[in-house]
């Protein structure tokens, strides 16, 4: 008997985050950290649920579980087997829809919704696997990794026989690098400290905290006043000491000229990176920022909304710093494509993370990108927020400034059903209680 | 007493075009021509109503129609002078949630659902003014202009100063523009027979019956086969003759590579244009195919998200022709973002129409453009194809190629109740009905 997807359960969960000004930024001022999340259900009790999800902040969540239950209609009464024995043509089936397309291509909402169920199915095979997804993914051929990428619109930049030869020549040395990557964890760096919201004396000691327990890379919001954003960088830059990194993330709130202007005010401070300095889709803004501000790298991806847009970064060298997003991206097979350009371009990838289990799923990327694609840590790291793990039934485990090597089958993406029934808007008793109601 | 918007009405409506392959190209095999349509509706019955919308093409229509709903959010309550009086204080305020900026940013189901609602504001605006959006437009100052757009991402390639001195220049022969395009009206092109699901006797008679009406430019989609391709070209070449433009159209299905090889293979039919040959995502791409295809020129744009990619592919020098979309971009203020950037860069405007309406809101834009701001016709012309003009109340009037002056109050998009009511998904008769039912 062949098991078919039954259901697909779409939930709109949010976290009233915004009560404490966590997650603050000069774009998002008040975020209520968000996902649509959705379960893949089979007729045959022996599979298990496949549990995916897409990062939202508050308003609008709605919109993206829908797209992901429009999108999920496509997924519905096809065979498991058939599913994970060819992502590639999953994915390939899942964004293929001319109508659904004419919504993007690619990008916004229903491709937030993609995400969602594509990060569900990969989860799915790693349970079926019996392996974590960074390890399903390592084990691959070439080509099959190469199949999981929809390349039309990538051969410009990166022929899928070309990264076929790429991850041929990082075969060697695969084995030695997972027993590494298992010994000591993938680097990592904090933005806990550095929110917009957050005082002078809560910055400054939550900098101490974060040297005490061992960063050495730390991450300011910063775009809203440039005064503020000295004084604040002088405190992180004075605590932290001149040998860690600091990078600072404006959240895209500049234009190409301010954010040269906005980097000139700071770099006395010595700035690794500066993150979203303006619009994500300013290709060209971007590289002639990375042009004036260098040796300071340009960092931007997590609202670069598909593999056609980090191919352009790419290609023009307009970032030093390739942020992907595991759930802006369409699911792991857009994550794929992205690490291969970059990998090719020899542009390390630290993905974006923090949010709803972002940490959680990126993990696996990176550890896949290392073992299999870029072969390489130097300048790579993995960025850390420690919010809401506890919602996830195999969160991330960070020591010493590292996220060590997830174990469990899967995709790590698992939120507890408590916590699903909870959070889950507006239904749950975080919103319809008496607090949360008024809190929105 | 000051009126306020007290209700912003949103209607899925969904036209079964799919049966008979109109609309039919490379990338959208079966459109079901598809609109989210909005009505804003003020407490005080002397306040007409502001009609909008933004295109779809079937499946998903109810995410945008949903988008429209939430952002409609951010309208009601507010006062309809307050509106009026600052459609750019208005544009900013609709597309400053910072939560439903996530799902975007500006791009996607959220700014489509942005599209149709700050389309019905500027009907509302012209029907309160009296005046054809067109005129509205034409009648402002260029510090009126030039407030409309959100300059924040503009910047490097065209302040707001540099913007009021172009319109300032455009002054002179405001009024002689004016009075030759409502003598003449204002040239089109039509795409009517050129659809890929027809065969190659309805091509040929179409093409005939194209001649017949005065049209001396014709587009064809291609894309899928390239020798049928060839054949297709050749009878509508040998039917137009030699004088007549021919332009291709294939929606975005090839590479960079892969469009260069398919423009060489059809370079011998002397092609004007060559409309969407890859992603709409990709300016590098679109850059690398013009400069190998010239003396064609690269034409794209029905799917640019929004103005910062108007403006890489300006910059870039990526196209030779700028096809805004009235329903893509966010509304009637990104628009004028864009028509101003392409006259900066003197590249024509020649808009992506068709579509439900779409005939009837660029119409608006271009005359504009040709009064107000580019203040020419050279190589310029609207898109046009015959496809359910029907239905709206103020309908595009097309004589001897040319698109004849809407001199109705608003933006020519209120559909008839009638419609409205027959075409509603999945409500409406043509869907509920036996005949409906089986075809979507």
């Amino acid at each position: 008997m062949t098991a078919r997807i039954t259901e697909v359960e779409t939930i709109d969960i949010r976290f009233p985050t915004s009560r404490r000004l966590d997650g603050s930024d000069a774009m998002q001022a008040a975020p209520d950290y968000s996902a649509a999340y959705v379960v893949l259900h089979a007729d045959d009790p022996a599979v298990p649920e496949g549990h995916g999800f897409t990062f939202t902040i508050g308003r609008g969540t709605e919109l993206a579980a829908h797209a992901a239950a429009v999108v999920g209609e496509r997924v519905k009464g096809l065979a498991v087997d058939e599913i994970v024995g060819d992502l590639g043509g999953f994915w390939r089936h899942l964004t293929g829809d001319s109508h659904l397309r004419w919504l993007g291509p690619d990008k916004g909402v229903i491709h937030l919704g993609t995400a969602a169920v594509v990060n569900a199915a990969w989860d799915l095979a790693g349970k079926l696997a019996g392996k974590p997804v960074w390890k399903l993914l390592a084990d691959l051929g070439p080509e099959q990794i190469a199949d999981l990428v929809d390349w039309r619109y990538l051969r410009d930049a990166l022929t899928p026989e070309q990264a076929i030869d790429l991850l041929r020549r990082k075969r060697q040395g695969r084995a030695e690098r997972e027993a590494h990557i298992r010994a000591h964890g993938y680097p990592a760096y904090t933005t806990s400290a550095g929110w917009l919201g957050y005082d002078d004396d809560k910055l400054a000691r939550l900098c101490r905290e974060a040297v005490e327990a061992g960063w050495d890379s730390v991450k300011l919001k910063v775009g809203a006043d440039l005064d503020d954003d000295r004084r604040r960088c002088r405190i992180a830059r004075d605590v932290i000491g001149p040998d860690r990194r600091l990078m600072i993330d404006a959240n895209q709130v500049l234009g190409v000229e301010e954010a040269v202007v906005w980097h000139a005010a700071l770099a006395e401070f010595d700035i690794w990176w500066f993150e979203e300095p303006t619009s994500p889709d300013d290709v060209l803004g971007h590289a002639a920022i990375q042009r004036r501000i260098a040796p300071t790298h340009v960092a931007t991806g997590e609202h670069a909304h598909n593999a056609v847009m980090f191919k352009q970064f790419l290609q023009q060298g307009a970032i030093g710093v390739c942020q992907i997003d595991a759930c802006r991206l369409a699911g792991v097979n857009e994550a794929v494509a992205t690490l291969l350009l970059a990998a090719a371009h020899d542009v390390p990838v630290c993905p974006h993370a923090g949010g709803v289990g972002l940490c959680e799923l990126v993990q696996h990327l990176s550890i896949f990108d290392y073992v299999a694609v870029s072969g390489s840590l130097q300048d790579r790291m993995v960025e850390y927020v420690d919010h809401l793990h506890e919602h996830f039934a195999d969160p991330v485990r960070v020591s010493g400034a590292r996220y060590l090597v997830p174990e469990a089958p899967g995709y790590s993406s698992r939120i507890r059903r408590e916590s699903l029934r909870h959070y889950a808007y507006p239904e749950g008793a975080a919103w319809s209680a008496p607090e949360g109601a008024h809190a929105r």
